[in-house]
C-alpha cells in the first residue's frame, strides 16, 4: 500500500465524512453518485472532491460518476472501517460511561472488551455487562488479552502516565479524551479528542457574526 | 475586526490548541515563550506558528519571542474564550449526559441552564440540579430565556428537525453531536461534531503501521 504514503492528512481527515455520506446513499439505494452531489452532501467543493478521490485512483469515470458501492469498500478499506477492533476504556467517568453505552460502536465492529478505573466505588460494577476492572491491574491483564484500542478517559494529571504503561504492554492505538495531548512512539497511533477546540471552534464563528451584526 | 476576514479556517482550528498550551505555559508562571517552544508543545512546525500568528499582528519581537500573556489574551478573544456563555442540551442519553455533567465547562464560563429531552422516564428528574424539560416545551422556553449555544445530542433521525425548531427560536450556535451533519442559515454558527470520524482517522493510521510492518 505505498500510495498511502503521498495522502496528506488533510485528505484522511475528509475520507470518513465522504465514507458516512456514501453509507447514506447506499442505504437509501443509491448506488451512483457525482462530485456535484458530493459538494452538495459534504460542503466541500466539487473540484477538492475529485482531487481527494483521484488519489485512491481513479474511481470516477466520465459521463458515469462515482460508482457507491465500489467508492465507499475502498474508502473504507483505507480508513479501517472494514475490520473489527478489540477495545479497552480506560476511566469510568462521564465520557467514559458515554462511550462504553454508545451503541454506535458495536454496530461499527467496535466491542468494548474492558473497562478500567481507580475508584473504588467504581470497580466491581457494570456497564453493559462489562465489569469495571482495577486499573492496579491493567498490565495482567493485557498480558493476557489482546486490545486493538485504549481510550483514554482520565483526567489529564494521569492521562500521559497510563499511556506509557499501555504502550509498555504493547498497545498501539490511544484515543485520548483526557483534555491534554497524549504522546508516544513512532509506531503507536494516537488520536487526540479535543472537545474544547470544538467548542471554541464554534464559539470563534459565533462571536464573528455577533461582530458583524 | 476586518482582519477575521482573511484567516483561513485550517488557522481558526489551530487556535485553540494554541491557547491550551499557553494558558499551560502561564499556570506554569512562564510568560516568555518563542515558535520552537511552541512547535514542541504543539507539534506545528516552527514557521506555520510563525505564519499562523503573524496573523494577528507581530506578537512576537526579535530576541524576545512571544509574551505569553498577551499572546494568550489575544487569542482568547478571537476564539471568544473570554466570554461566558448560557448553554442549553437537546437529549439527556449518554452524549448529553456527559456533557452535562462535565465540570471544565463552568471553569472555562459555560453554564448549562436547561436540559431538554422526550422520554417520560427522563422528563422530571435532574443532572447536577438542572430539571430535564420536556422537549415540547423549548419554543415556550426560548421565547422567555436567552441561550448562547444549543448543544445537540439525540438521535441523528430526529437532529435536524430540533435545530431547526431552535433556529426559528432565535438560537446562532449550535454544537451538534448527533451523527449527522446539522445545516441551517448563513447566520447560525454550527459545529458538527463526529466521533466516529475521529475514530476512522485513528484505525487509518493503525491500520497502514500495522500493514508496513
Amino acid at each position: 500500500m505505498d500510495k498511502d504514503k503521498r495522502i496528506s492528512n488533510a485528505v484522511i481527515r475528509r475520507l470518513p465524512k465522504y465514507y458516512r455520506y456514501l453509507k447514506e446513499l447506499l442505504r437509501n439505494e443509491i448506488y451512483r453518485t457525482s462530485s456535484n452531489e458530493l459538494s452538495n452532501m459534504t460542503g466541500f467543493s466539487a473540484s477538492q472532491i475529485r482531487q481527494d478521490l483521484n488519489n485512491f485512483g481513479g474511481f470516477g469515470q466520465q459521463g458515469f460518476g462515482y460508482d457507491v458501492f465500489n467508492l465507499s469498500n475502498e474508502i473504507g478499506k483505507i480508513i479501517g472501517a472494514d475490520k473489527d477492533y478489540k477495545i479497552m476504556i480506560v476511566g469510568a467517568g462521564n465520557i467514559g460511561q458515554a462511550i462504553a453505552n454508545y451503541t454506535g460502536f458495536y454496530e461499527n465492529g467496535y466491542e468494548v472488551i474492558a473497562i478500567f478505573d481507580n475508584n473504588p466505588n467504581l470497580i466491581g460494577s457494570t456497564i453493559k455487562d462489562i465489569v469495571i476492572k482495577d486499573i492496579a491491574d491493567v498490565e495482567a491483564y493485557l498480558s493476557e488479552n489482546f486490545v486493538n484500542i485504549a481510550v483514554i478517559c482520565t483526567p489529564k494529571s494521569v492521562s500521559q502516565a497510563i499511556a506509557d504503561v499501555l504502550i509498555k504492554c504493547g498497545i498501539k492505538a490511544i484515543w485520548n479524551f483526557a483534555p491534554s495531548d497524549i504522546k508516544g512512539p513512532e509506531d503507536v497511533s494516537i488520536e487526540n479528542v479535543h472537545l474544547n477546540e470544538s467548542l471554541f471552534s464554534l464559539t470563534y464563528h459565533y462571536n464573528k457574526r455577533e461582530r458583524e451584526k
